[in-house]
């Protein structure tokens, strides 16, 4: 695990990471997340009631939306407004987010109300899904404890029954690495997007030869790589909301 | 692994399957393939010349749209044709589809010449993108043969460089079990769709924690799992394009 | 009217006709038609509640939607759920197959309930809409069946009045023929569908001239030929219906 | 034959028919057409090229879009523009007008121009759409005399090959009736819309039984009952081009 | 100010002005106004009822919605319908009118019931916004009126608390201009459209520099224009409304 | 002049106004520009070529686009690219600063390159519009500087011919105020948007009566708070231009 990386970094170890809360005054949570370059704008918004499928059921509801603005990358994309509908891309992004947040949230103990989380990427340079689900974690969380202040939940229960970070991982010329950017991304033969739990489990699971297929032992490695990015990823998400 | 299954089967025992190739008189390559009583209809249409971005670069392109007959399911969903658009789940299907074939594709050798793969899902009981995948592998095949009949590829080169089959995987009241039927998914704490080649490397592997997140050690057990039923799978494929 | 066909038949020969009654597990009602080469799956879906427009009036209502599988046909049609509209084509052959099946509904006897007729042809040689409502009918019947036995809709009352059952008829050279096939279709230089009543009534006359102008004589013959063809077709239903 | 009309007329008697051409002052063609209450811009617009499929045939194209102004009718409808689809009425409208009016155009004759006629129903009253035919074969006509003026085509070969009328008919209490204003169109058990040349043949029959299926006497009645009313519609057209 | 115009006009001279009511069967109010070769046919419908977010409130809405036909300008357009959705500027111009309208709109009056005043352009020679002003308010007063007739508003209200008009002013070869037809307006270096109540007040002020940016002595000069226009269609208005 | 404000500012003061350069790695040029609360990232994307009309003309050309994060403002907003079309609002804005930046743009100068101006508004609170225009302007300057730099146009031709900022007005309480925060935008009974060069010419003028219309020296008090306001900001377009 000696390669060079394009940064200096070592195989295992990630970008600078920085969590920055409250970056926008209106939203009930917000965290501007980067990961090196990366950098996602993270805002949680809380409006009462739910989608029809749950009216009713006292269950709350919590889901993401993911996207990019047209020069967040180095070429500009058209924007998805414009061509009038969401690319595949985004929208399988947007479903991931969601259900990795879901993933720790106990929807009964949000009572009917809805919490969207908005993912705006506003420069890309690889892991924007992984640095995504990072940051809106921290602004779920903000989210949640905005309604117990203004007691849209109960004091007692708590919709959070963990959290969640995530990253990716790929292999390099053979070398499995840690938390991809962009330049890497582009040359890696397996890419991989792992969410994982606070302690240590895996939420999601996302592998893709995108050159020769892999066998067990790479997987095996790449997972063992990304359970310890997440490990450090939860303990920023600590960190940060301590401050 | 003794837990009863719906249907009687074991833990690790795939459902029947059949592969009805030249089901279609017009396609190039077309295939029924059933897992029970889960039914998908792929096609592989083959037109010369390919997308914009390939223009000039003498490579071919594989890719594939999958779909569901509005009442392939126990309650009818609206076409999407009707509410003109394509849905999240449809769009990240046919991507997995399309990456999943493109993995044992030498577009090299298939010249400029582009390979649509369309699942059409006639009855789903769970398991569709995964029936699909293996189904659309045989359809696939069958357009090359049919590229060589007609000169459209050199006799000395082969496009593809080995087969794919997909399975799903998912732990149901602890047990890990293998192709879930409808019933058996809905109930699934965690579901995987594994893609393999015929020799056992991994080409795409999503797992989803859809309650309790899942530890290394249940991981393991459905990717074991997984690779045992790609590898029947590719066997069914052999005998179907051997018949 | 001796002259040749493409498949030899003779010019008021109907094509091998078959009617495969619960071809799906899911639906209601479900008719595989097969009118030589070309196959329709038509499944009839039954939901409680009606369009806006008729809810409190007691009434029921039947509506239709066709499509075509991509590849159904000679050359792959791009599918209409990815170009984001239904074609005008397809909207038309929907409001037809509705509205001939309406014709004998009575929809007081359905209750506020609603039936979803959805004919998806899986593979194309002509006559696609007119097999479309030959089987649609049948799958409807099913349907009602099913309501009755369910207690959806009271046994002394049958929203049933009758049965439509429809066909092709166009001139080839001058000669008046009957359900047409694809290569026959396109050589026609007038072409008509026309849907009748088991009691040999019109429910829908539909005559255009592809080539020169008719006269009517020529209208006349086509009208004979396709009354003869939709009796035969009625038998067809009739039998389907007691096997 | 004696029963009365709404408005006085007698069964087989049109409503007085107005052909006012160059009504606008940018088209090539422009006809303000009236049967009665109901009127429809006819503006036919020339352009050199031809759709995609038809360049280099030296063949020329004729189509057509039919709409209604969102206050045409009793009730204000929602704009086709605003709901971003176009309605299935609207669809099959615009292709009938379509047809027939190529039903009577030598496209080779044409050149590779293409000419598009609009079809705006101002005010409906029923017939919109064999006004709008009516009125579309004189716009086309002055359309093809301008691009005669400007060379776009040869003198000495005239692209339109005859002309094209269209006219409604019904049955309301039993008796077929010419040229159906909307109160009797609501009332109709059979409705038919037919498109003749001025030679008295058929370009199109469309027939429709809305209440009970009609038998081959009423259609025979309905068709002779057309006939006359296209003959009429011919010689107002012939008048209106001579004017 | 003693340019020569186009057409001989006067520099602060309107074209000829009409506005004629009644011009359509079915509308609550309907005017077709011209601006000399400009015409706009404007249908003021009355609804029971108001949007969702102002139920409850007592109050009522007044909207309008501007359309182009195809061929209303020298080159044909595409159909918005068609395209599938509605242009930048059809979008500016509907929303300046509905603006525009509610300026002299006491919604509490109005009771909960909409008016949508559709502003149609049959035919465009420059200025159809301002022209689709002057005439929607005119429609509009026809609806009002219509609607005390009916009882719906209580006679001792008035929802309308004054008339607008508007009018185009602009630039050309340095002189201010009033009223400027099509040919004018694409040669304007300064185009500005202002609507105004017959008293005199500013309701909208909008100004482009289409080529060189103007001076405060030219936007003088351009307001004073402007208003003695509006002065002159609010007379035009009242007779219109008189007669 | 003296009347209270939401933040303690004067009525013709400006908010803090900040203009950081290079906020971005990917774009050719980018400005987040800050109006006290308000941000807005201006990103300016050069490419070679232009739209279609421009083709062979020699010339280029500059657009822009608008657009909102959906938590930007204090509710949040549906994104429009799920809606699956752009508001009226946002193509209204997006035209206005296309043209704004026009106005000072010489685009033979360009050579045939397309600048596209992205203006994402991050946080709103009133004006997004007037700083867009201010930050794009900063933006396109660096852009075209970028382009100089790589040789795209030429060292002896200046695309741009001048600057643009812009501002709102309105009154208050019968006071007329300059740059208005959301608070106040809310509550002013005229709100007027103004563009103006650094030379104090206009560019864009327009004005709204919110509640009463406005007379015309409320109209020249408006203007002539605006003209200051934007030579204050022109000024501030130097200093970041310089730094």
């Amino acid at each position: 695990m000696s390669a060079a990386r394009v940064d200096g970094r070592k195989a295992d170890q990630l970008r600078p990471v920085t969590l920055t809360r409250k970056w926008s005054i209106h939203p009930e949570g917000s965290v501007l997340v980067e990961f090196g370059q990366t950098k996602v704008l993270c805002t949680a918004s809380v409006t009462e009631g739910v989608p029809r499928w749950l009216r009713g059921s006292g269950k709350g509801w919590v889901t993401a939306e993911y996207a990019m603005l047209p020069r967040a990358t180095n070429t500009r994309g058209d924007r998805e407004s414009v061509k009038g509908k969401v690319g595949g891309r985004t929208q399988e992004i947007s479903r991931l987010i969601g259900r990795a947040l879901r993933a720790v949230v106990d929807t009964k103990a949000l009572g009917e109300n809805t919490i969207i989380v908005d993912c705006d990427v506003l420069q890309a340079d690889g892991g924007t899904r992984t640095a995504a689900i990072t940051g809106a974690y921290v602004a779920l969380q903000d989210a949640v404890t905005w309604m117990r202040d203004k007691k849209l939940i109960k004091a007692s229960k708590d919709p959070l029954t963990g959290s969640v970070s995530a990253v990716s991982v790929g292999i390099i010329d053979g070398v499995p690495m840690l938390d991809l950017c962009y330049e890497e991304d582009v040359r890696a033969e397996t890419d991989m997007n792992v969410v994982c739990t606070a302690d240590g489990k895996f939420v999601e699971v996302q592998g893709t030869a995108e050159g020769a297929p892999f066998d067990r032992a790479e997987l095996d490695a790449l997972l063992d790589l990304a359970a310890g990015g997440c490990k450090e990823l939860a303990s920023h998400q600590v960190k940060a909301l301590l401050s």
